[in-house]
């Protein structure tokens, strides 16, 4: 009898029980931001990516150009959640009958200018008709330092620690969907955000290489499911103070003209591809240095911290608890709109 | 001015044009069946499929064991291609938004069972929400012999030569649409040959290995447009001579009952995922040899030579010459039926 999956991790965990499994050169399997292989002495890291028209992008706010570009930024956070160096990419492509050349070059430019920044070479792909605007790239990078960092390495007493601001991405795309001007000075930062995120490549890599961190990963889906994703793996809970998110005033103010909650975005709205990581409560602030010395201007913000029990709690002003664990963006989830 | 690119060829060529290009670690980009990557003194291959409901596969005909299979069977017949042993598997999945467990097990299976007997790993993916089924996979394995079997290593003079028969999956898919039942003795072997192909991982590995074979790449859009890219690619001509081409009985006695051409099915219908290479004519038979060592039962046949001219010509039975480059398969030829 048919059975529905419930939800991103139940589809994930299936997948998981039935795939083929081979030698002792697979470190890390399915489940963390990358795959881990040990070639030649080196440890690699693969992800990939698969975006769909409709789903994941609407081209009524994306130039061919940003969609390429956010893409290959989407999967350079992947690869930035490991610390990795990034190298080779892989693209598969669905396209209407007739592609017309200029969109096409506008997407390989997106992406081909912000993996030439992180010296990624494009090195092979797939170009088929599709009902949808496809985009699946798949890309691999060299581990730095003393090798990847892993979701599962927190540890009960870690601080939590974000970089950058959260929620921002969401609110760009609210503004954007309640037809907001993609240029309006009031909005800007956030729809820039949005459309032209960066990945934490340099920080990622900084902080694989202090060899400090003990647990890493990138905010793709919110930070409510992302952080919950780390605690499962690491066997650990997790507690976030709410009036510790980092909010900027453009996502603040956003907020209050469209009479959105700032710490919804910032918990559920996923595409923030700033990194989540667990250290030392001592660290952070050295930790914060070593970001900063990376990527100028680039803040780490303690959030929370790692707790013995399960699950993520929201503390609130009042030291109100609410559990938010998964609470974020999910491809699968029952009953969420379609 | 937005301008159509009127099929395939041009699209790659338009991608290779603009993508970001690294290091030298990269032996092969864009262009062949797979990439080929230097790393740790060995030789890496990466290929990279993507397979869309309605474009690439009817739920009507496949069970999802029998689509994550073909979707494995294509990327390994990649791989087969380079003569490369397959390692590790990337899939990315696109599915409605209430996934149904045995529809998800059924795929996983299929790719996993045969991926297993090549020894390769699934290693990881992604799952998202889509409005059509999509399939992405992207594996690597490691060179054989003295590296790489490329598309551009074809000399005036050669042997063509393909493995296997042609047009039996053409000629399945064309008894399908036309309402012929899946295990009809008198179709069954075209049907299989469509629904369940056998990548030639073997056959390929062994090719490389004897270090005989000068041009190698795999048959998956037909003859006539898999020949034409080896014949560009390695700046000769193609002849192929109409009387060789391997044909079994039942594509013969299907075109004959659904009133259709064999010979298109062979030159034109693709998926046949069978070897195309070119040797030495005195090699032939030593070639035919270790293939049938490396994969009991399965044939070479000569199909033609390689001549100092452009692109591809059929010789029919009475010698007449008609050109017959890149008329197979292509996703955005122009005029093609939508």
């Amino acid at each position: 009898m048919p059975v529905a999956l419930d939800n991103e991790e139940d589809v994930v965990r299936l997948i998981a029980s039935l795939a083929c499994k081979g030698g002792d050169e697979l470190r890390v399997g399915i489940g963390d931001d990358c795959a881990v292989l040990s070639l030649g002495g080196h440890l690699w890291c693969v992800t990939t990516d698969l975006m769909v028209e409709g789903v994941h992008f609407d081209l009524a706010y994306f130039t061919p150009y940003d969609l390429g570009r956010k893409v290959m930024a989407a999967n350079l956070s992947d690869l930035a959640a490991m610390g990795a160096d990034p190298r080779w990419g892989f693209l598969s492509l669905g396209m209407g009958p007739k592609p017309d050349s200029a969109f096409l070059r506008g997407v390989i430019r997106g992406l081909s200018d912000l993996g030439k920044q992180y010296g990624l070479s494009l090195a092979g792909g797939d170009t088929v008709r599709s009902p949808a605007l496809i985009l699946n790239l798949c890309i691999m990078g060299l581990a730095q330092g003393q090798g990847p960092l892993l979701r599962s390495g927190a540890r009960p007493g870690d601080a939590i620690c974000v970089t950058g601001n959260l929620g921002a991405s969401a609110a760009g795309l609210a503004w954007l969907q309640q037809g907001g001007e993609a240029d309006d000075p009031a909005a800007l930062a956030a729809v820039q955000a949005h459309l032209r995120p960066t990945p934490r490549v340099a920080a990622g890599r900084a902080l694989a290489q202090s060899g400090r961190a003990h647990a890493m990963m990138d905010l793709s889906d919110g930070l409510a499911t992302d952080l919950a994703r780390m605690a499962l793996a690491s066997q650990v809970g997790a507690e976030v103070l709410a009036e510790r998110l980092p909010l900027d005033r453009t996502t603040r103010e956003l907020a209050q003209r469209l009479g959105a909650d700032p710490l919804e975005w910032a918990l559920s709205g996923g595409e923030d591809f700033e990194l989540l990581f667990t250290c030392d409560p001592a660290e952070v602030e050295l930790l914060a240095e070593i970001v900063e010395e990376a990527e100028a201007g680039l803040t780490v913000t303690r959030v929370g911290r790692v707790t013995r029990g399960t699950g993520v709690e929201l503390v609130g002003p009042d030291k109100q608890r609410r559990q938010i664990a998964f609470s974020g963006f999910d491809h699968f989830r029952a009953g969420q709109p379609e």
